[in-house]
């Protein structure tokens, strides 16, 4: 079984909104063995939608639709889809007493148009929605299926888990699709296939890798297909292994996991809680570390010191090394490292501080970050040089930080 | 002139990516007037992409292609174009000295299919890529234009801001497309909707407008369509002047800004300094902040306070306080708060605590966060009850801290 994924909205067409749905549909819908051939997305127009509809069902077995089914004007899908399907829209009874109650908990008076969002066409089955107030659907003709939720991100995956993947997962049979990934930090993408270009090569048509170059790190991912899913997994998980094995010394990890998680494991293993001070990255290694739950194992927190005064008082900065090596310096961030594990009682601290946007500063161009990890006597500081925007360079500064905090740790500890 | 985005990669269709190209494209594409019709993505298979090509060619006179220029075996869209217009690949002198500088630079060595990269197809006007590897193409024929970049998204801004979006301004003529945003908090999309249905009824067929629902807000979205772009501008605005009368209460701003930002302005029209004491948002609001370039003359900085030794010590709150109150509660959000204007000598203190995933607490339901706003002798708190997953329950806080901000500093100050 083949899938399209059709998301509806104006919003998507100009830019005003990323479309984070798509790539959480696709995810699921491939554990399950299903391929997503092709994403489309349309803006809220009927000749739009329907020509989708038309082109992606002559295509696949299953479309996917998010998007147009909100109570207001512009959200056109729900009566289209009915026509669509030779149906007509009636009240239905169990959504209608849902919304009666969403309403009177938020105290809000319900309006005509919100009543409206109760009407289901009545060929199709109604996907309950407990999170919001526009239900899903699910049509059948001629042996495809579609299936039209609500775009609102949480409400669409609260209706994918509760009612889609189920139905879904009944009526696939067969084929298997497994992925396994390494994950690499220090090389090129170019470097890391040429390595590796014989392993490749030797791969058996139904295995196939990619590469995913990302800020410091190359991801690669080997996929497989076939009817026997346990062979199919030894299969792969041998290419892996063969790959990983040549590749090891840049090798961080065989799960596709954000590198704050593969940090995390590493602090947990090594039984250490890390404590930051950032100047420059304003918070959002600490966000990233935190992102994961139970970090309070790992982590003890982070002083965002965005004026020089704070990195003094707080971090005990000294003037001096301010003064001597400006506040974009290796020295300045050891001292802050050093600063974090004193201040948040940690054992090993990290400090960083840079100048990401804006105009140079004392002989300090813009894009400089220096970063440094402390553990009792042991240090390690780098300087580094960037060269996009702000967005970005602090994007890269963070990537790098959580680089070279593991690689520390890997290495010296 | 209607345009097509296509974006090539096996990772958009198993979800390993999430797609921002697009939505940045067709920002500066709508900056043009030009309008973004279907948005397609596909995977890294030749039959694919030529099938796309096909359709969205037939469809409309611009199709912008990104992805698929990689040096490694995954990426087949170069060949597959030089082909399609009937070219073939040669050698491109300034993208050979360009890639063996980059190389040079980097210290590494330069492989053959690095080299590979600098071959470009004889049928096309190169598009040089100074942040990357990969260059561009330009292709035209039959009064169409494909272009197609890489997929890395700085190297794809680069190249759209050098090369693409100053050709595509010479080619377009005519149609101007004028969006103008209202910023409403606190409301729901149907109330609002209701509340000016008459104003929306009224508007003229050349000018529409849609609700954009995010948590805790709704941006309200205007588009007009005309030739004469200055009297478009002014019948927008118009129209939106009444729209924003009629919604006063609850508007937080005329421009489609992220919450930060608007908050950021607020603050520096008042001349204050935020601090923040952090405990569940770990640092995620300090990164929002300071994500404004500028952020430094209206933020000090943020005690992410992952342990509760650092809530205490750090920022003076009161064992006795936990112990009553637990420290998910609002007396301790409050303290939270007070302490930052302290230690971080700001004029007004934030203070956020709750739990955000795993299980229940001393009688706190998973999912409670309490936040607190501090300055002088004011002070407002309050309890929130959220109801998802981790990530989307620190998102849902970190909404509703800028809000808080916002509203005690509009209300109170």
């Amino acid at each position: 079984m083949i899938a399209s994924i059709i998301t509806i909205g104006d919003e998507l067409l100009i830019g005003q909104t990323i479309d984070t749905n798509s790539a959480w549909m696709a995810q699921q819908l491939n554990a399950l063995g299903l391929d997503v051939q092709r994403r489309v997305a349309v803006g809220d127009t009927r000749e739009a939608i329907i020509e989708a509809l038309d082109e992606e069902l002559k295509r696949n077995d299953l479309v996917l639709i998010t998007g147009g089914l909100g109570p207001t004007a512009d959200d056109i899908t729900k009566p289209l889809l009915a026509e669509y399907f030779g149906g007509s829209l009636v009240m239905n009874e169990q959504v209608r007493a849902h919304l009666i109650e969403i309403f009177s908990k938020r105290n809000r008076p319900m309006l005509e148009r919100n009543m409206k969002q109760a009407e289901v066409p009545d060929c199709c089955t109604m996907l309950f929605n407990k999170l919001g107030t526009a239900p899903g659907m699910w049509f059948e003709k001629d042996g495809r299926t579609v299936v039209a939720m609500p775009g609102v991100p949480f409400e669409m995956i609260g209706i994918m888990q509760d009612e889609v993947l189920p139905r879904l997962r009944q009526m696939v049979i067969g084929q298997a699709i497994v992925h396994r990934s390494i994950v690499t930090v220090g090389e090129g993408e170019s470097f890391i296939a040429e390595s590796i270009s014989d392993l490749e090569s030797m791969l058996p048509p139904h295995i196939r890798l990619a590469f995913l170059p990302d800020a410091g790190m190359v991801k690669l991912r080997l996929t497989g297909r076939g009817s026997d899913e346990l062979r199919l997994i030894k299969e792969v998980e041998l290419r892996r292994d063969e790959i990983a094995e040549r590749l090891k010394k840049c090798v961080v990890g065989l799960e596709d996991l954000p590198m704050e998680q593969i940090l995390g494991k590493l602090l947990v293993s090594k039984g250490l809680m890390l404590g930051l001070a950032e100047s420059c990255t304003g918070g959002y290694i600490a966000h990233r570390m935190t992102q994961i739950m139970g970090s309070a194992q790992f982590f003890s927190g982070s002083i965002v010191c965005y004026q020089e005064s704070i990195k003094r008082d707080l971090l005990g900065v000294r003037r001096k090394t301010i003064e001597n090596h400006t506040v974009v310096s290796e020295e300045v961030a050891l001292e802050m490292a050093a600063g974090a594990i004193k201040t948040l009682n940690s054992d090993i601290g990290f400090g960083i501080t840079g100048l990401l946007s804006g105009t140079s500063l004392e002989n300090i161009p813009v894009g400089t970050v220096c970063m440094a990890v402390v553990y009792k006597e042991h240090s390690f500081s780098k300087r580094f040089q960037f060269h996009s925007d702000r967005i970005r360079n602090k994007e890269l500064a963070v990537t790098h930080a959580l680089l070279c905090i593991w690689k520390f740790i890997h290495n010296t500890l």
